[in-house]
């Protein structure tokens, strides 16, 4: 599997620069006869985009989808389905002094490194826009995993800067522009947000993200389980520091006899384990939570380096996300959605001879 | 790439099961002409092993190596290297109740589901036994990294349960069985440790571990990063159920003028980052961060079922480790050496052709 | 890998259906720096396509190369490339028939048994249009193995139906629309091409494909053998049913007197191994011949079914190669470039550290 | 997938020297419930095994199979299984002189250029001992495709030197050290060998393989082609120069009115396809034939060179086959085994949503 494609079976390929002429991607190895359309990916893609609100990146992209293979008849065939999008609202001006300057904590300086040259324009290819591909990709994840097991993958942000939610309500979720389950705090957040871009800084976020009714026993030990490939999925984010499954680094504190989920006919008496034993689902929800870093991309000035190695101070004019977290929502799914899909096709591939297993434990609690 | 196998250029698979007749590892790939002998595993083999001192699981293993293929007159042919150590300490006995148990917290239950029948000897595959074979592994690739680039790979406990070091020293690490970078508080551990031990309970640990001196530009984006696959080898150890890289979950309560790291011509004054941007290393210290669960086998009872599906009261009595975190330092090591020396192979195919890169910025603040 | 990927570390994904709206393909893992654009693709689409004489199908396609990525201020930049061709003849009409046939001797009915549906506008994905993003990505493989080791990638014509060369002269090759080596026969084949073709008939072809300057050292033993490779690289080309490495089948016939290739200082003495020992290049010229069938769309009637199984005579009226050898040459090479391409990568990761290696012996005998 | 493993799903690692303490192998992805004992190699082992008569190579190993893991009570668990033989008779004083010279024909020279050093003893890794780990792992995939689909997987020596079988019995074929399937040639075949030996030197030989009862819909367009793994598969085998599916080479001589296999209801009314149409199964009855060079290992001496550069005499006087295709029966047999093996957990990986196809065609002519 080469670098920019991801998963083994239902393998993504995305392609593509900020600032290029298009970004697209490959799906390799879908299953046949599912219903696709370009409409369908129009949802995913606005929850993603920028510009919807005064809180994330002005750039406005109209995001659409052209099907360029894969589909007959509004039927997935079984063959590559091609994506392709193209680029309409590159302001590659805003981004004239970076071409000769590294900006700190970007991929300036590392890709230079790696490569000798680099598309310096809007980041190219480690700019978020890649991000868009992985959405598109999803919807089509999300829409087998719900039509043929009812899996629900959703996110939510769980933590901003320091806030976190008071209540929780899925419901609440999708009526705010922060993805945030508790609406009595989006005026807070508004009022935060606000004073920080006007500040010129940026806030890190962390996102959770769960996928009910996942049947029990996808996940291939050992180097193929579940936890490892849902936290490289989600690590492959752009401003991704951190992955958690279950109870995560509270685990570190735990005592076992606190952290075992206990088992009855009636179901998990809890879910420390995030829905994953040995790398194994269980038959609860699957449960991950994600750690985003503050964009380094600022108005406020910072030391750095331009390509002859002279010191220069890196100001950031272009249009940026004061909370990249914000917008990482459906990216988070659509990554959690790409693992899932992929594991069933490989799990019935090695397991297809294996009936129904009892006994069988209900999900029990979340 | 098979689910038992690690590393897309520099190959482990690894085989066993806890109380089979053995343990091993076909390492493909690897470089021609590095010296190897059979009594190069012993050190981190020892570092891992059980029954060192009274805080870990009383199974002694010889762990003995046999270099079986790859080895010609001392050195590594570039053919596949296996490695077998024979099991020898495999008390199946101790484990007679839960061959019809599901223990929580345990992958008893998801190798049931997935497989339809499990080998229940000792937690069979999902034993942790498996990672010796990663830490022989690691040996290899630990070796080429610090011939060749003068990498150093180490990790160390950084907290157990709510205790975390006061000071920190490189030397005191080796020297007690805590694997604990402050010496004065290894009383206090122990007195931690013997009372967990008798109370009947275990405790969840944080792992960090360092790799000094990688170059700028290892790493292949986007669903190749550096901090991806590191994110992958840690998750893919048993009982891990987080992974920071740098600033990790910290990150998301910092702002982005204080997260991103300044470069200078002397260097990066911080390293938030970990050591990668963009999913490419830096030049810096790449530095993670591991969660360890607490072990879910204790002598205290819990609720679980059996084969029948019967609710029944499970306690363990076989040898288990109140605190599996102890034990990792070595894997955790091993881990991201291969990471590293996995990348490092890929990196010179691709970019084998571009010379040295300037500038280039010393890796300045750990 | 995906399937409809070729190559471990140069990767190429292609897409695309006969009559969908466009093909293209993701090259991914390319070294940075290499020259490239949009016009480069010209030459070797243009040997490839369709309608050049009156000896291949009439479908005139303009085979314009769109560069979506990957390249900036004209070099490569290591991220991937994707290129795009719109299709422009597709004349869908010419298929309705097929489009409720099966037709013997092609994919359709396998296509509709492994997928339970398919795209029939003109072949869909089996179609030999999908070759088009093998040449382009040819066409960047061969231009590094010749800049970096002057390795030059060459087919032709070697048998059609029983008649074969006379003659060598690489320079007729080109100068023939039949990549015929002697052109004292050119007016003979057009005869007998021009008497096929009257007849509604096809006939199988014969291509052999040579590369020289291959340095020694290419291929991964045991299941990434070089010849391994190319036998499947040749094999996944539509219509060919045989590839030989070297004396290939004569070697049956051969004693081990003769087929062993003597060394001497001055070079080898024969080269029936074509090149390759123990699946490693040897430094002589690597030479494979590769059977192509017959192609199956005739306008002579024949015995077939339709998808409601009834038994149907098929009889194909749409555009199509009476030898679709002919245009086979440039495909041979572009996938024996990309084998030695993706070999090279390889190679030079985990041999990179093998300095000059003595004693070389150089090619002798091709 | 590392360059020692064969397969996607259903893979199959090698590892070990001719002369090296033990040949083994590493079976990942296998599915759980298969029925194994170590007795189930003996058969196929034997079938390929040296010393049978005076016709093959007189090294006698025992080739006792220990099953190190992923078996537990008779069955495989879905853990790798891991494959054990000690080698028992490897005389490296034979290959005393080789261990400074490189022989002509074999892979000496190739193993020096690429690693920069090698394992000389027997050849090392390119030894023809190493595909006694595909028959073993090939014993596990055609128990398996026969028991689930009634697969049959067969092969013969089709042809020795010039020496073409007159009829055909497959009874005939396991009861010859020929592999023969013309009883009334047996005596012929001997005086052959006898005066060969006697000589000697050495002949090449052609294997033909063919698989009954595979189901149509099998492989994976474009690149992973049912016949291009094939092709492979087969092209991976020691001293193999040619692979051909169906008609094969023959095919450049046909004409598309001969070599298309008409469909009727009642099945297919040839199968010059050789079973395989686009890439994909079509029912019919897979057939391949796979070209033998004749081994390079002679007493008569040939021109050669030394590690350092000297022409010297090359005489071997080791133990070898005068036709190292009669023991490649079982070989070809496992080969393709594994390919349809993997193909068949690929297919029901993407395809497992797609009911019965209708309509089917039977069979028709083998």
């Amino acid at each position: 599997m080469s670098a920019n494609s991801f998963g083994r079976l239902f393998t993504v390929t995305t392609f593509g620069e900020s600032h290029g002429p298009a970004i697209g991607c490959v799906i390799d190895g879908c299953p046949p006869g599912i219903a696709l359309a370009a409409g369908d990916f129009a949802h995913d893609l606005a929850r993603r985009a920028t510009g919807k609100s005064r809180h994330t990146s002005q750039r406005h992209e109209a995001d659409e989808v052209e099907i360029l293979s894969g589909v007959y008849e509004g039927r997935t065939t079984g063959t590559p389905i091609a994506l392709l999008i193209r680029n309409t609202d590159a302001r590659s001006k805003d981004y004239d002094r970076i071409v000769e300057q590294f900006r700190p904590g970007h991929a300036d300086y590392t890709y230079w490194q790696k490569y000798g040259l680099r598309d310096p324009r809007g980041g190219g290819r480690s700019s978020a826009r890649e991000t868009t591909m992985r959405v598109a990709a999803g919807v089509v994840a999300k829409r087998w995993l719900a039509e043929k097991f009812s899996i629900r993958v959703r996110a939510h942000v769980a933590q901003i800067g320091d806030v976190r939610p008071h209540a929780f309500d899925w419901n609440a979720v999708e009526a705010n522009p922060f993805f945030w389950p508790d609406a009595s705090q989006v005026g807070e957040l508004e009022a935060f947000m606000d004073a920080l871009r006007k500040s010129g800084d940026s806030i890190g976020a962390r996102i959770d993200a769960i996928a009910d009714n996942v049947p029990p026993g996808w996940g291939e030990p050992i180097y193929g389980k579940l936890d490892a490939e849902i936290a490289a999925a989600m690590m492959s984010i752009n401003a991704v520091k951190g992955v958690e499954i279950g109870a995560g680094f509270a685990s570190v504190m735990q005592k076992g006899s606190e952290h075992r989920d206990e088992m009855t006919r009636e179901g998990f008496l809890g879910n420390q384990a995030g829905g994953i034993l040995g790398g194994i689902s269980s038959g609860q929800a699957i449960r991950c939570s994600v750690a985003f870093k503050p964009t380094s991309s600022l108005r406020l000035p910072a030391r750095g380096l331009d390509v002859q190695g002279n010191e220069v101070e890196v100001v950031t004019t272009g249009r940026h996300d004061p909370c990249v977290g914000l917008r990482s929502v459906p990216i988070c799914e659509a990554m959690l959605a790409l693992v899932l899909m992929d594991q069933a096709l490989r799990h019935r591939a090695q397991c297809g001879d294996v009936g129904d297993v009892t006994p069988r434990i209900p999900a029990g609690r979340p």
